[in-house]
């Protein structure tokens, strides 16, 4: 049995460990176009700011323990088009050498591109976008070479504000310009403005509901313009969001869904046999909504992958669904939220209600004890659980206060139940009402 | 509306808040054996340590907040006798002046004792046990006056790990003499053998599988002698659990359950006309095992007081049972359990496979990881996650990680659900898939 697997991050990886762990009579080889098998971009922003000096630290495991699962990998290996009749893939390598591979399940894990936004100038010299390991080398060596003191960043998500974090460890100067009304758009607009304090604090100036225009060259450094905003930087990054890389599957068949990625099922199959899709470059089945959305997350491509490759040696797996939780870390300060948040609920028309709660993340007797803002979302006609934001020090279980939610969420309990549950304490961690559940009590309160 | 509430602790003072807040034209008097209305008495090891340095800063709220909640207060006020035909309450105050109240509901929240084992030599000066804040403030003064180099501690559960931390604090060497094989006994005896490592590395030292008979004055210390043991301190404390205070309830015509303690349904009636009970001087529903059992907590008070307080007024409310969900904080490590260790599993004759694994609480690329050990217990008949143990670093988000699997636990999930679970990450928190979910997948791969 052959499987073939296109791309070598985290769903492409998960599946084909997967496969050899179910089947270990399985060809299974991965195809990467660059050189760094298993690499976690979600460490980018870390080798950037010093945190992680090495590159080599970056990667889940090393290519040996790869080879020793029994996978084959082949980098510099870019597939140029599956022909799914004949079941082969046709790829191409730096050399322009061609080569058609056979397979008898074939995974695209294409992943995604960095959005390239309408803003004119993205080409100059000095301006970056995040995604992918060459992008994060680059930062890095233009950093050390050049020595900017200033940077612009374009984009107030997940990434331009953990590299705001990052290069202002670096010492450089941030201005971050943002298009929506706060930080970080999935969470609600006054836990973003906790972020833009905690930035703020730390000598990061902050442009929101601003349009970049253009990126023009000024001097040695780079002038950003547009609506709201007109800031210098010795270097611009643009962290404007991710867009599914679909050509490869769509030349094969493969029809688009949610956010023009790849359309699959919950067995990651793309309709055309043979054909499985995982990760940033797939529609994602949201288990709340029970509708597919466009949310590419490290941790979805993780479990994607691993189904994909357990369907792939004769399984019958399925993706229990996302249910967009995450969690980020800016400065001292961690953000978490899972579900569905305000406007993530009017967009989708889900009854949706919310209650706020600050509290201490322990029984402040005890020494460290810091506060914590915590909003709950519940469904005021079912009473169903719908989502958890927590904004809180980075030393008070903020994460992982949201996956009691979360795991709330995953099994269907209404707010109520989450009141009930059997939750840990001790004065030097928690109170005897966990902070999620004295948001849940608030909630419930309010209901009635 | 007469609501009565025997007792100042953590159930009754949730059922007098509980009841003013949906009745807010109900007389709630609350009757104070101490001074001290909602103290937390989990945090008296704190006081000991000097952490807390303030007993005042132990109150939930002051008295002035209880006031102002529309709650009576009666301090030094000791019931003597449940007249549950005339619904009436005798009290005596320490003057020796009684008085009769009447109700149409009273609340049993009398709390435990200390247990007070067959060991000659407890009434000796020196010789403290732990349970309310009369204990904590006498081994308080006792430190102070009296400067004790060092202590003997009868008994390695919470009570015993969190003085013995407290008494290190404060420069006094701690020898610690548990029953049990290995210290801390509801966790798996692997699981209790790093907690003793961390005790050693900070100076403690551990006799397990001893049986202390006797106390006797040698000089100005104590010999602490028996099977196993035979050790010197200045001080001695008998940390060997609790005993429910059933008296009252028991005088009133109420039954005893498991462990001796008050029997209650769910709503938390006794079965006596008007009569509930609430905390640690009731037996506790146990949600994964069925039936009732004795697990005194303090987060189990909380809730058992709330629903008591709800029915109490005319509500409909139900204890949705315990997980015997706990965590400790022992030096720089924190042990977190909830649901069936191998032990209970046993001992109920609950079907039970468990599995442990070693991870790193977070990406190690990202600095500061350190090691996690994680145990998952699931029932290998129906696939339910029954338990999970994990022992971790302070900082690595252990407690909230258990919580995690009781919320799961609780929704009655199995452990290939909680693989599915859409939990948080970024590297410097967590990994892709959370340690429990990497216990749990390889729980799963056992199995099959």
């Amino acid at each position: 049995m052959r499987f073939l697997i296109i791309g070598g991050s985290d769903a492409g990886i998960s599946a084909a460990l997967r496969a050899r762990q179910l089947d270990d009579a399985a060809d299974v080889t991965l195809l990467l176009k660059d050189d760094y098998p298993n690499y976690s971009i979600c460490g980018l922003p870390f080798l950037v700011s010093g945190e992680t000096p090495e590159p080599s630290m970056l990667a889940h495991r090393t290519r040996a323990e790869l080879l020793a699962a029994g996978i084959r990998i082949r980098t510099g290996t870019t597939a140029t088009r599956i022909d799914p009749q004949a079941r082969t893939v046709t790829t191409v390598n730096p050399a322009g050498h061609e080569d058609i591979l056979e397979y008898d399940a074939c995974l695209v894990a294409t992943g995604a591109e960095s959005l390239r936004p309408p803003i004119e100038g993205l080409h100059l010299p000095g301006v970056f976008t995040m995604r992918w390991m060459e992008d994060g080398l680059a930062i890095r060596e233009f950093i050390e070479k050049r020595e900017p003191r200033s940077a612009v960043i374009v984009g107030s998500g997940y990434i331009g504000l953990e590299m705001a974090d990052a290069l202002t460890r670096r010492g450089i100067k941030v201005f971050l310009a943002g298009r929506s009304p706060s930080v970080l758009k999935t969470v609600d607009e006054d836990m973003g403005s906790l972020i833009a304090q905690e930035l703020v604090r730390h000598g990061v100036s902050i442009f929101s509901g601003v349009a970049v225009e253009s990126i023009q060259q000024e001097g040695s450094g780079l002038l950003v313009l547009g609506r709201g905003v007109e800031a210098y930087g010795d270097m611009v990054l643009v962290a404007t969001g991710a867009t599914p890389s679909t050509d490869l599957a769509q030349g094969a068949g493969a029809s688009l869904g949610a956010g023009k990625a790849i359309a699959v099922n919950q067995r990651m199959e793309t309709g055309v046999p043979g054909l499985y899709a995982a990760g940033d470059c797939v529609e994602t089945y949201h288990r709340l909504l029970g509708k597919t959305v466009y949310l590419p997350l490290g941790t979805t491509a993780h479990k994607q992958g691993r189904i994909a490759g357990e369907n792939a040696v004769g399984g019958d797996a399925h993706y229990a669904g996302t249910l967009g939780t995450q969690a980020v870390k800016v400065f001292d300060l961690v953000i978490a939220r899972t579900g569905l948040n305000d406007h993530d609920a009017t967009l989708h028309s889900v009854p949706a209600r919310s209650v706020d709660v600050e509290c201490t993340d322990h029984k402040a007797y005890y020494p460290g004890a810091t506060p914590m803002h915590v909003r709950i979302t519940g469904n005021p006609q079912t009473g169903a659980l719908l989502g958890a934001q927590i904004v809180g020090s980075r030393r008070a279980e903020v994460a992982k206060r949201v996956d009691i939610c979360a795991a709330a969420i995953h099994a269907g309990q209404r707010v109520d139940e989450l009141t009930a549950m059997d939750l840990s304490y001790t004065p030097p961690l928690s109170s005897p009402w966990d902070p999620v559940q004295v948001a849940a009590q608030a909630w419930c309160d309010k209901l009635s």
